[in-house]
Parts: C-alpha cells; structure tokens; sequence
C-alpha cells in the first residue's frame, strides 16, 4: 500500500505491507488524513520516532479481528494511545489509555500512523462518526479533543476571562472550542487573516500589539509553541490565576520562573483528550472547523503536502487517499 | 536606634530613626528575629529593595495609632504583606494582602524591616502569640505559614503520596507542617544530619542519592530554589500529578519543559501563607522547630549573624534584639 514514511527522512514508499489487525483490533481504510505540527517535529527527531507518519485520520472499518464487529463498515476516527490493558494498570481501568506508562501512540510512539491507505487500532478506541459529520470536520476531532482536554482538566467558571494566545490550528481550535462551551474568550496572536476566522464564529480577537500590557485574565491558554509566548502568557495572567500549557516547549534562553511563586500561578500542562465530547461537538453544528483548511493533496502528493504545511500562511493540510 | 540596612552594601546603622506608626498601625519592640534566604537575595539584589531588612520576628507592642488598643502590651507576629486597603481592591476585601497590587512587604518592598529595634505595621495584618508559644518558636510563624499556604492551595488527599525535595530551612519545616497534618510525607535531601532533624518528628527521609529514578509522588514540593531541583522534581511526579514551587528559580540553561505538557503535570507556585494556621499548629505542639536553630546573635553581631547563614551547614540563624 502507499504510505507516508519517516526514517531518517521522509519519503512516499509505495510498497509498504498493509498490516493485519490484531486481536481486538480493526482495520481501517483511510480516506482523509491531517498533518499536525508535531508530524513536523517528528521529521525533525522529535520522539525519535520512525515509521509511517499521522495520527489525525477518518477512516472506514473494513476488517474486525475481535468477536464484536459492530463497528464493521463504519466511518470512525481513532484515539491516538492505548494503554497495555494490563487489569492492574490504573490508567487502562479508567480510559485514559494516554497515561498508560506502556502506551503506543499512532504515528508518534512504537505504533505505524495513519498517512496510508490502511491503519490499525485496537477496537476499543475508536469512535463513529455521526452522519452529519463530514470527513473535511471529522479529521479535526483530534485536536478539537485535544482543545477540549483543557475543559477536563479545569473548571473554567462563566465570569471568567480566558486569553487564548497564538492563532495557529491549536489557538484557533481551543478559541472556537471554548466559546461553544459560553466561555468568555479572546484569541491572541499575529495575524489578521487567522484571528478572522475565529472572529467570523463569534469568538472576540485581537492583534498581540493590542494587548496591553496591564490586561489580566483568569486564564490564559499558550498555544504558540514558543518561549517568547510562554513569557507573554505568565505575565497576563492575574495572580492565582492558571496558565494552561498546550504546546511542549523548550527554555533555550535564560527562563524566570519566579512569577510562577510570587503571584501563586497554576500552569497546567494539557495534552490530548477524549473524542466523544469532541464528536458530539461536531455534531451539534457549534462549530465549523473547515474554514481551517488551507490546502488538500492526495497522498501521491503528500510530500507536496508536507512541504505546505511549513508555510506560514498554512493553517490546516488534508492528505486526501 | 539599631538597624540593619541594605543601602548597596549591608550595614548595622546604630542610629537609624525609630519609626512612627502611622493612623492604623503599631509600634513593635523587636524581642527575636530570624534571617531568611531572601534576605540573603536582597543583599545581592533581589527586588531592588534598599532599607532595614528582616520580616520574620517577635516583638512587644509598645504604641498603638488607633481607637483599638487591644494589642498594646501583647507579644505578636505580623504577616509581612499590608494591602493597598482601598475598597474597591479584591484582595483586600478578601485579606489576601500578598497579591494587592499596590502592596507593601515587611522588608521586602517599600516598607522597612523588622531586623532593628522597633519596626511599625498596621494592626490588621499583627497577630498575638499564645503564651506557650516562646520566642524561639514564634519567631518561625512566617516561613511555616508559607508550609501552610501548600494545602491552603491544593488539596492533599489522605492517601496521597508526597515528596519534599531540599532539607533546608524550606524543605524542612514544609516536611514537618505536612506531616503535622497527617499527611504521608518523604523528605529528600543531601545531608544526614539535617534529615534527622525532621526524622527525629516522625518524618520519613531519604538521601537524594537513594532516591529510585522509577520512583513517582502524587506531589512533589520543590524546596531547593535550584534549576536541577525543579528538573528532579519534574522526573519524580506521576502523570497528572502537582508539583509545588516554593522558592523562585531562574533557568540560567536550557530547560526542557515539554514533560509538563506530555505528564500534564500541574505546576503550582507557592509564597505567603495566612499565620492564625501556623499559630494554630505552634500552640498544638505538633512540631518543635527549635532544633532548627544554629546560632543566635546579638543584633551588634547581626553582620556576622549573616555570614554564619551563609554556612552550608548553618540552618536557621537569629538575631536577638
């Protein structure tokens, strides 16, 4: 089958064995993927991984290796990790496989990804897709999860003020995820363009050269990526308040993390998160993330793909297969 | 009267004006005072802070500016921040002084220090000392406050495990304040003799050395203000777990802040705790933190008093007035 593939650079290999599911596992044929920043920091050593690339897929089940073949013929999407299963892990009994200490995660961690024609994953983590869910919404459900991880974590009260800064996939997603929630938010960042896109569903936007330096939030979600962003959400967010932290992101410089102690900060790390409230988030209309793709290749294209994605005008890339 | 000052370099001034209180305030005999790390910062300058140093003591009240007299005469604490006091401020509505941004700190910020004679602070922020509480145990209210103020942030479930990191001064009363609240507390530091102190209490300790790489805390409380403590801490709180900052760190190399992210740890930053808690737990008899005591100087000694806490083996240093 056509497959994605990073090993030690990235190529297009149409050669690839279409895997066999396991016990428990199904298979899937995909027909829309999305790349994701962190395919792109995989291509650059992130994780040492190396395989097929691809986490965020929507896909049609065509083979069930499990007694329960409910899911047969169904259009679903996959969780990104399971866990071991093991009856004694705590993190497996709960569902919150993305703990599980002996997880493999699709496309980032000792499990092949989904920028192929076919995927495999354990029954037990994925999900329909509602009707009304095209595939051009259903292959954002990872991050929308992944946004609505922050909703899980916190309790974010309704007279609270959010900030949301960076208007990249993830700032753009968490604005519009929050707002559907009646959340009191305003989306940051750089670009008119991008900040308009959020603006068109209701969420209030700002230009960063806007911001004034006294203005204080509740919260504040950082969803750039980088250090100078970092530095920009601690020093919004009022004292007690909590920075959430969406993205990983590595002090090369001199870092102070003394306003942390002295105005009593939470920073709450936020990965990814559940698809059934990001499912039914989709279902309901609340939001409308097509707006966000800026570019679809099929996969004989995807290096093509690739190489958009780094484009700073870029916001979402679909891999087509 | 005597002083001492931090004018660019740190000096015992004998005839340093005897404060005044102002409307509200009351004038404080100093009877024992103790000498904290950030008074060591402010020497190589911390804060920018230029004046009389000093805000953990005990003293008498001499003279009181106000209608209410019931203070004079008792032997009290103060709390070391006083708040702007307007109306219309949240924090001060709320007595939490330390966050009021138009706040002033006990030989902090904008308000001489108690390491002299007399120092003056508002009423309101002075608390009486029970009387089977001595001096030398009084004189610990400030620091064991901030133990306090960990679980007047975060709740600490009875079963949870938690690690304190730094057999400091911090690290020490912290681990005994929360043991004193039955909590299943290990401190973990470099020096033996230091761990006993807290192990002849009840406390369970641990060499740094001794310290599994597998091993993981539900909390962690990084007491050692140093950038591989805050790296150690990080590595030892299980997923979704809280790690407690309770001295400020500045990363002066690269640090690595994607385990946050991909942990989704919390990162809670910690400072000045309320002291009526700290009374409460000095009068119960709970904890003893004379042992704590390496040397108490004269306030005509106070420079060499500052050098002996400068002593890798010193633990806390007083000054008698």
């Amino acid at each position: 089958m056509k497959a994605v593939v990073f090993d030690d650079k990235l190529k297009l290999d149409k050669n690839y064995p279409k895997p066999l599911p396991k016990k428990g596992e199904a298979l899937i044929r995909v027909t829309l993927a999305g790349i994701c920043n962190t395919d792109f920091e995989i291509t650059k050593g992130y994780m040492g991984y190396k395989g097929i690339l691809g986490h965020e897929a929507v896909g049609v089940v065509e083979e069930v290796n499990s007694d329960d073949k409910s899911l047969l013929g169904k259009r679903v999407v996959a969780e990104i990790s399971y866990g071991c299963g093991d009856k004694d892990c705590p993190w497996c009994a709960v569902k919150n496989y993305r703990h599980c200490p002996n997880r493999r995660t699709l496309g980032i961690w000792k499990k092949d990804g989904c920028f192929a024609e076919y995927f495999t994953m354990p029954i037990n983590v994925l999900f329909e897709v509602p009707d009304n869910v095209p595939d051009e919404q259903a292959v954002f459900v990872e991050p929308l999860a992944a946004a609505l991880e922050i909703t899980e974590q916190l309790h974010i009260k309704p007279f609270e003020k959010v900030m949301v800064l960076g208007d990249g996939k993830l700032g753009l997603i968490t604005a519009l995820a929050l707002r559907a929630q009646n959340l009191d938010v305003v989306l940051i960042g750089k670009h008119q363009n991008k900040l308009g896109i959020a603006q068109n569903q209701g969420v209030k936007t700002k230009l960063l050269s806007e911001l004034k330096d006294d203005e204080q939030f509740d919260v504040v979600v950082e969803a750039t990526g980088s250090l100078s962003g970092f530095e920009t959400s601690l020093a919004h967010v009022r004292p007690r308040g909590v920075l959430v932290l969406k993205s990983t992101i590595a002090a090369s410089k001199e870092l102070n993390l003394a306003p942390i102690v002295i105005n009593e900060i939470t920073v709450l790390g936020s990965r990814c998160g559940q698809f059934p409230p990001a499912l039914r988030m989709l279902e309901s209309g609340a939001i409308d993330l097509k707006p966000m793709i800026s570019a679809t290749y099929d996969i004989d294209d995807a290096l093509e793909a690739f190489e958009r994605n780094k484009d700073k005008d870029s916001i979402k890339v679909l891999i087509k297969v």
